[in-house]
């Protein structure tokens, strides 16, 4: 059924259980025999991982936001061109938590310095490489954080230490992103049970890969 | 005269005698009592500083071309912010040995990137500072490269392995932005001695600020 490489991304607020989703996801496919691998930014490419310790290191709050972005999108771009693309090419499935869209959200929303602005620095770092389909979780901020509040085991970095309003603009920059783009962004309701969401999300993939 | 600050950059292949000559310029300016600073990217800005550490590391041979020309625009962006913009609205003169034109020859034009392309995400960096004037040190490229191995004290970083042919294409971007900013560039001939170089770019300068 599939002819080519499908490019799967997945955005949504913090906490809003993505990680957790997409392993499962991850796991069937590999089940039924697909050929797919799962992501995220940096995702161990050198480059890209010292990239990301200069935008989260918690001394840097000197950073402006304009060269925030322009990290995340350099960033991006060593990680598409040495493993996103590749596997494209060899005709797999690519599961990547967070691209593109969470720049636009974070950056060109939240952090107002325009969608329109930070896309056009995207388009140059990926060239045509666009999500054939992202999968939006979509959950309310509060809701997220306290999620976050209660189980998160990471490390704490630069972004965390960001308001709740910070977080409502985030949503909201999603929010523009699904009306901008309303064939590709999906929106799947993440205040749900994992297991619910898990099959919500399959059922979407499934009709994209049919299609 | 000056009412205020005034954003002049320096621009030139390699072992064109830019770095001698504009200390000179700088040393006179403090003379005439200017208020005057000299800078380069990354001057000195740790954030600029951990970017360019990435970008000139001789290990990252993997490095993708775009990668390159977003690091750079990250690492100008904060150079830009921290030191240009306040030295401007203080009414300084800045003197800054390269800047978005570098760019522009050298990742644009030299690595085929499209001169167009880096602009655009260096106009997002600098949003609207373009500098005031910019003196083109003119040298052909083996005459500068000859220099360099006859003096050159530096480290060997990861541009100094490029061929001669990359250097000619990085001339040769220059001459494409002489044409397109006809105004803004000026140029100086780079093969004379430092001493008459000094003096000729003084009058450059000079008749720019008396405008």
């Amino acid at each position: 059924m599939i002819q080519k490489g499908v490019f799967i991304t997945f955005e949504g607020p913090e906490g809003a259980g993505k990680t957790t989703v997409i392993k499962e996801l991850y796991k069937r496919m590999e089940e039924q025999g697909l050929k797919v691998i799962l992501t995220r930014e940096p995702g161990g490419i050198r480059i890209a991982e010292k990239i990301r310790e200069i935008i989260l290191d918690n001394d840097h709050q000197e950073m402006d936001a304009k060269t925030e972005a322009l990290l995340y999108a350099a960033a991006r771009r060593q990680h598409l061109v040495e493993k996103v693309m590749p596997a494209l090419k060899d005709g797999m499935i690519v599961l990547c938590d967070r691209f593109v869209d969470s720049s636009l959200a974070y950056q060109g929303h939240a952090r107002g310095l325009g969608i329109d602005e930070v896309l056009s620095i995207n388009e140059f770092a990926i060239s045509d490489t666009m999500p054939d389909l992202t999968v939006f979780f979509d959950i309310n901020p509060e809701q997220g954080l306290a999620r976050i509040a209660a189980n998160d085991k990471r490390e704490e970095n630069r972004l965390d230490n960001e308001s709740i309003h910070f977080h409502q603009n985030v949503y909201e920059g999603y929010q523009e992103l699904i009306r901008r783009y309303p064939e590709r962004i999906q929106s799947t309701d993440a205040s749900l049970s994992k297991e619910q969401v898990t099959e919500n999300v399959w059922k979407i993939i499934c009709s994209q890969l049919i299609k």
